[in-house]
């Protein structure tokens, strides 16, 4: 992990990394006692595309006492492009056009081998973090593409609370492995977002294992979560990472 | 309105009234500036059973600077019986013990009858309390039978947000009603309540015409709504009340 570049905001500390040849940003807080809880922030992908809305919610997490971390996804970005990615983006997008919903073939060829390569590089990139002195336990995962969220949630056992935003496709075959989620869970949905299937997101939301789980479903396109559902997502990690 | 009884609690004032033949109970904050909004607390009948829950509900409504009132509902408590209420009450009841759900006919024969005659009840209640000189709006309804919430949000103009609880059945008639609540909801849903059709709940939720409407569900059964959806409500209530 290299630090590339360092910018102090106000009550935080931003620094640029790379982990070998991943891009990524670290937030820390400035006034909150050393170590602390770290919130790993997902996304669609495309830090400097995203970067108004990533940064947003890691300020948020810093302003909460947390350290907020991120990396760039497989093929966007900066790095290297994916052909068979941006074929099955071009697939699924078309068939929304077309059709108005993707078929399964279309979300697997796209979202499956993200989360296979996306996974165990945020594992990776949580053993750099949690090496880091002034970052500790327990880590939180917030948001990004949910698939992602959820193998992460079924299998890394050092994220102890998650907030997923059902705003994408979930592979059927990754419905089982909802069951193995067992954290709590804060679920946000966006009832009228056109970029989702509203009875799946509910249907997976049933599907997850968690004892402790909220759906948190307001009206509203993908981008019009409101201010305060950002709260609510806020409060659980509060509740559950201090 | 006839005060029958008075007792001092920490922080409010719990006063008895009778409205006519019908028995309520109003709180006030004492240690907020006068006049305060209000908020009406809806629940399934039967002050006395009740009284523990409502009065909770009722106290964090005065911790947060509002007064907080309910009356009896027709048929319950301490109020006449009604024979055909009970009827269709006991029917219903029998039908979920042997086939799991009622039919549409038994839940339009308990409800329809309880909502044209509560309605107006709890419309003159709010005509009385609102002319109390510690009392203005604006007004909330909060939980009870979720179809008298309804009908008052569809109809009553003095009241301007409501919190419901998907909690008991609602005629399909009703769900056409939906489309006249346009007031801020916040819509609370257990999501393993054996005593609610969830699908149901979520057309209901769907069908409302706000456009500020959240559901908050969460994982668990009837009475069963953890803490932090108890203080969502409560925010939301202050967002829009104050």
């Amino acid at each position: 992990m290299h630090y590339t570049a360092e910018h102090r905001l106000d009550g935080a500390l931003e620094r640029r990394f790379t982990l070998g040849d991943i891009p990524g940003i670290l937030w820390t807080p400035t006034n909150a006692p050393a170590p602390t809880p770290l919130i790993l922030i997902g996304h669609p992908g495309g830090l400097h595309r995203m970067y108004p809305r990533i940064a947003a919610r890691a300020r948020r997490a810093t302003t909460h006492g947390f350290a907020a971390a991120t990396i760039e996804l497989p093929g966007a970005g900066d790095r290297p492009p994916s052909p068979t990615t941006e074929q099955a983006r071009a697939d699924l997008q078309r068939q929304l056009r077309t059709t108005g919903r993707p078929t399964d073939d279309a979300v697997d060829r796209l979202v499956l081998p993200l989360v296979e390569q996306a996974v165990p590089e945020w594992r990776t990139a949580l053993d750099t973090l949690l090496a880091q002195p002034h970052i500790r336990g327990p880590v939180g995962y917030s948001g990004g593409i949910i698939s992602i969220g959820l193998r992460l949630a079924a299998t890394e056992p050092r994220i102890t609370a998650a907030v997923l935003f059902a705003g994408s496709y979930v592979p059927r075959s990754m419905l089982t492995e909802a069951r193995d989620v067992t954290i709590p869970l804060h679920v946000l949905l966006q009832w009228d977002d056109e970029g989702n299937d509203r009875r799946h997101a509910l249907d997976l939301f049933d599907a997850f294992g968690s004892t402790d789980k909220t759906l948190n479903a307001n009206t509203g396109g993908h981008t019009g979560v409101p201010e305060h559902a950002g709260d609510a997502a806020d409060r659980f990690f509060t509740r559950h990472l201090t």
